[in-house]
């Protein structure tokens, strides 16, 4: 067989446990692509690649270890890794060698993952850019902060890699880099392991080049295999468009890219579909994400403020110290803020919607590396821990992939692939049908 | 000033930051205590007496900086500390150095706390005894997984230590060793560098010999500083006595020790504390929280079970086997049990409480090294997410201490210092009216 790192993650799954391919094979095409265009993409912190070899090896001889057999994954540089270094793209880190696998990452060579290398992040998992380029063009960011893993699988180089997202770090770079990105329900998957920033909003998740690339990372991630096995839908979901309230600066390419939607959910839910108005409540609910972000990292990273405060980029410090700024009474005001607007969506729910979709990014990939791009229309979903998929749906002026996200209600992540599924097979546009 | 190891930490931290006393002289002071009594208590891990003396002396010097300004205290091994070996009590992580502070840990310093040294915890925080002894009788327990933080300071060797709770690892050992502990709200404190066990449980807290100790830890370990100034109680609180579904484990002592609370309660309440019964929901509510804390165990500890099966314990790896067969289906139906029951529970403290009693353990500390006793009465609570704090009551049969938990809804952690404080304060036995 040919071109195996064309394979996506559950087709190469089923060749692998059909013994079809060998682990060995597809670990190699997926390092020959990553040497021809590592160069230009700067995907990668770091490969290991003679242990991930070794492990291949012992993998094509051994038994079906789980629903990840011989799969060669990409790991955000801010999960710790035992046999790899995990920096958190700080210098603060640089060479630094936990003594522990993050326990997402246990789960997944459990479950026979190959470890293949640590994927670049921005600094702490925050705002300012890395190296990385998008791989649909050299010149335009992959978005942040998993910049690396996005590109990654975007450019062939590995069918699966992990992200996280506090803001919009999972959803944004799917978005800009035209990939599946599947950030689960908060708490969905152990955050044990994983540099910590905003504890209440911090997720975990993954990127792939289909519906079932990342149900299957996510389900092995997680220890919920059954994620792996996307069932039909059996009714017609209640699905709304919701522009938020951030509206206003989204870009021409977000508002095509939402029609188009529109088109593939009134197939799915077999009726129109409608807009849904947000509660007032709702209004400032960025800003509120923000502040408690910014109030949460500046705690979490008291250690590094402390010890090295020269080795923090101007741009964090900024943060951080706006952060530090933030009375706990303004913080403790946010998280009751925060609370009725987890009892006010539960409500939506429960009564009127199984299904949002909503813009994952203002518009295509800005034409720069200065900049990861904005995060707002992400931020509610995230703080609000409700299960987020990004799917391919168009491109911008500059030809650029953009998306949008699907949003199920809390805890309703078999739902929300079961949805996410039917939607890309409605979906016209033939590269975004091969997604399903 | 003569006898400093005997000031409680709130006294301490009062003196200290009017500069009546130095941070030196209470830090040998300490140290001398742990030389004459640690061979028997076998409180400590780790001392690091020479970085402790080098911190008491600069920060004699230097302004004062926060909340815990020259307080020597004990911090669990469970928790991650940049510059003292950290084993969560397994051989597996035995001369382990983390990169990093955990986050509270940080936090601590930063207010100027002096990190004396780790303590014991049992292994990884489970079931299985440790050395500690209990002080009031080296035959006895001190209850654990917090053993060492109990005791050390139960014994006067410290006025503040950190403990963590995931079942009764707080509450139980403060009971057992006649001391305060305090179990915050969930999530009030980051867990961010302190071994993860069970995500949707694990909670941080201290251990101190008054409310006021206790209020100052938790104050300085989230972040949330106001918490350090308890407020007197404005109104009569509604408080009412919760035997649980697990009364009828529970031996005399425990019942003795319920009895006085019920009559300080009535002081506080000004009129008659009725009982609680709990919803019929929470009849195996004990048993969800048991079931819960396994699988999520056996998925934390994956690591550790594929690299190092031989060094984890016959009774632990039990637990983690027992665990690891809990079907994801199962897990799910208890998450859902247990979003009702916190549901329920919100909705009682809405229309009719304010503060619940409720007992510490089933009694006093049991006469044997071979167990560190039962935490079934913290199980329930701990789930819930509540905060609880442990106050002395009286002893049982052998004279070893008994307690009660005092809990309040969900996030009142400001309430429930007021409601302990005033509780404590109208106590008739004067060793308890000390704790105020």
């Amino acid at each position: 067989m040919k071109d195996l790192e064309s394979l996506s993650a559950s087709q190469a799954a089923h060749a692998l446990a059909k013994r079809e391919i060998k682990a060995t094979d597809l670990l190699l095409a997926c390092l020959d692509r990553i040497g021809q265009r590592e160069s230009a993409v700067k995907a990668w912190v770091s490969l290991g690649k003679e242990n991930a070899l070794a492990r291949a090896r012992e993998l094509d001889k051994g038994a079906i270890r789980g629903l990840l057999h011989g799969l060669p994954i990409g790991v955000k540089d801010l999960y710790d890794t035992f046999d790899l270094p995990s920096s958190y793209g700080s210098p603060i880190y640089s060479n630094h060698y936990p003594a522990t696998d993050a326990v997402s990452v246990a789960l997944m060579r459990q479950a026979g993952g190959i470890i293949l290398g640590k994927t670049v992040t921005t600094e702490f998992a925050a705002f300012k850019s890395a190296a990385t380029s998008n791989p649909h063009n050299p010149l335009h960011t992959p978005g942040g902060s998993s910049s690396g893993s996005a590109a990654a699988v975007a450019d062939f180089m590995v069918p699966l890699a992990t992200g996280s997202q506090t803001a919009g770090s999972i959803i944004r770079p799917a978005s800009f880099c035209g990939v599946v990105g599947y950030k689960p329900s908060f708490g969905k998957i152990s955050v044990a392991g994983v540099k910590s920033l905003s504890p209440i909003q911090d997720t975990l998740g993954c990127f792939g080049r289909s519906i079932g690339d990342v149900a299957l990372g996510v389900a092995a991630m997680s220890g919920d295999h059954a994620l792996a096995r996307i069932e039909d839908l059996h009714n017609k979901p209640r699905i709304a468009i919701c522009k938020t309230p951030d509206w206003a600066i989204a870009q021409k390419e977000t508002a095509a890219a939402l029609a188009v939607a529109r088109f593939a959910a009134e197939a799915i839910s077999k009726g129109s579909v409608g807009d849904l108005k947000l509660p007032t409540l709702f209004d400032q609910y960025s800003q509120t994400q923000a502040r408690i972000m910014a109030a949460e990292m500046s705690r979490s990273l008291t250690f590094e403020r402390l010890r090295f405060p020269k080795k923090i980029s101007p741009q964090l410090a900024k943060q951080l110290n706006d952060g530090a700024a933030i009375s706990y009474e303004q913080y403790t005001k946010d998280l009751l803020l925060n609370q009725e607007a987890h009892a006010a969506i539960q409500l939506i729910f429960c009564k009127e919607l199984d299904l949002i979709i909503a813009p994952s990014a203002i518009g295509e990939a800005p034409g720069s590396k200065e900049t990861t791009g904005d995060p707002i229309f992400c931020r509610g979903w995230t703080l609000l821990g409700l299960p987020c998929i990004n799917l391919n749906i168009t491109s911008g002026p500059n030809g650029m992939p953009v998306g949008v996200q699907l949003i199920a209600g809390p805890g309703k992540d078999h739902f929300l692939l079961s949805a996410a599924r039917a939607f890309a097979r409605s979906l016209s546009d033939p590269v975004t049908r091969d997604q399903a």
